[in-house]
């Protein structure tokens, strides 16, 4: 069972177009993985705010299906993929509710852990690495 | 009982600084309103988006009392108050979470309804009128 | 020669890592692909904010390749290629200033042409084919 | 002579109902600060991202006189006031461009010096104390 997150969009995810401008669907789909990473008992501030370990995106895909307006319930499901010792990916699929509910964007990025301090690629720290493994 | 809205702090709401950009404490009364007017049954794309009904911000202040970081969770109350037939106040407390919970903002927006077509002030609907009463 | 665009980085594209938030390299092409429509004569409001036409992102992708910092100088390359009658993809590289500057993102959009009034996809107006040919 | 910051104004600034998001204004009057320290010599990633200062804004205050759309053009003037040893204000006027230019809001944050190390408020270093004399 992936980890699902819901939440209302808002005027702020969108744009004069009228709906969701196209780079918030990325901002959402983060903070679903960020909820999923503090729903499995990590640290946002330990993992991503200390001079030993980032955990930069080094690429991202995204196809979008269907437009999403303000007022619109979403769902994302996230699921973590293993690709390296160094490194995973996070594929999320964000339904717009409804009934039926409707696929509205598929997204994928691609996640490496550095160290600033050693200046290169280290290890996911355990917990993210149990992260991975149980998505 | 004030309308309340929780929420946690994601990555997107905060700068390099470390902690959340002062122009997203507004943004994050904002979704609380938004929520406030959805729970009372009210349709934000009717509201907002049309011709006939804009409800613009026309003053804004803001104190902001303690930083508010990454994986935080917040509880916004909001309070609103009738100002005339045109428009209205609404009052937010922002709570960061914890034992014991903290103050960490305190933010108040005053709106306007007007018409784009006629291009003056017009009295709230009555749905909205409701909200704002029922506060 | 392609359009390039350039700006300052600020605190607003950032997040408490430290450096630009990944969905902002996508929001500031969008700003150089608004940029260059302007200064090829384009009217941004009524090619997009109109019922007879929306010109949608369907799809994007981007390589994130070097951090971006808070006083950063970005420099934009913008170049549009055709995909059919009704679509076209815009290819952006970011460049970060410096002495020597560096390649620091590579993102890719594609964009369909629909009627919102039709419900279906249309021509590229002449003067949207035309920057699209320029590219 | 107040220091000037022109930009145009990108679906990324607008929301739904069409104009410029109320919160965005204030991001925008914040672009305008960062860009008048650094035409002044200021370095941000020194001025804030260090454990000895942090420059937090206290309040804001913002009047919004007239909606901005997307393809506007803006001009921000920025005015520092020194407050006390420890704190500044800046007042910014927005201005739509056209003939003639109209005044489109007016902000005012108030900024308060502070050591996050030693918990406690700080003197201005003496190059940002200049820049707030200057203005």
């Amino acid at each position: 069972m992936p980890f699902t997150y819901r939440r209302t969009l808002h005027f702020r995810d969108t744009d004069a177009a009228g709906v969701v401008f196209f780079a918030n669907y990325l901002a959402l789909c983060h903070e679903a993985y960020e909820e999923s990473l503090l729903a499995a008992g990590l640290k946002l501030a330990d993992l991503f705010g200390t001079d030993d370990l980032l955990v930069p995106i080094a690429r991202s895909e995204a196809e979008y299906l269907r437009p999403l307006k303000v007022g619109d319930g979403v769902r994302v499901e996230v699921r973590p993929e293993a690709l390296s010792a160094n490194s995973f990916a996070v594929h999320y699929e964000v339904y717009r509710s409804g009934s039926p509910e409707k696929l509205a964007a598929r997204v994928r990025t691609e996640h490496v852990c550095t160290s600033p301090r050693l200046r290169e690629r280290v290890p996911l720290p355990p917990a993210l690495a149990a992260w991975v493994r149980q998505g």
